[in-house]
């Protein structure tokens, strides 16, 4: 068995307003910062995952996802993979 | 003056106790996924930031995350820049 360490991004899916995003967006204009935007806002997870390969990290990564880290309705998430 | 795609990773400083981050993972563990451990939980955002050159870019999104986007004090940033 070996450990992978596993950055997970998750963001909104693309329908879905990014009220957060806005709000970040408009208070950085009002901060003159008017030279960003297109703001959006997720989460970022990172976890040691043991398994006997690298596939087999990613799939238990992939459930741990879709089961609980994520929400697959209104989330869209990408997983990376490193050996520990 | 070109575009930039910057990629933001905000995570708790290792002092500080990531309360959400040993939350998720008590809750995977109760879902059989005990194979998972040292969660972490961040923030991730993305933003167009317009800029004469890419250190200019990362220049301007390294002063709107200590200003407003990360905490300092609290939170690590990360910056991924890329021209769009």
């Amino acid at each position: 068995m070996a450990q992978y360490r596993a950055a997970i991004r998750i963001q909104l899916r693309k329908q879905i307003l990014d009220v957060q995003g806005k709000t970040v967006e408009n208070a950085l204009h009002s901060l003159n910062f008017q030279d960003i935007s297109h703001v959006h806002i997720g989460k970022y997870v990172e976890l040691t995952v043991e398994a006997a390969s690298k596939d087999a990290a990613f799939a238990r990564v992939d459930d741990a996802c879709k089961k609980l880290i994520a929400n697959p309705v209104m989330e869209d998430f990408h997983i990376e993979l490193q050996e520990a």
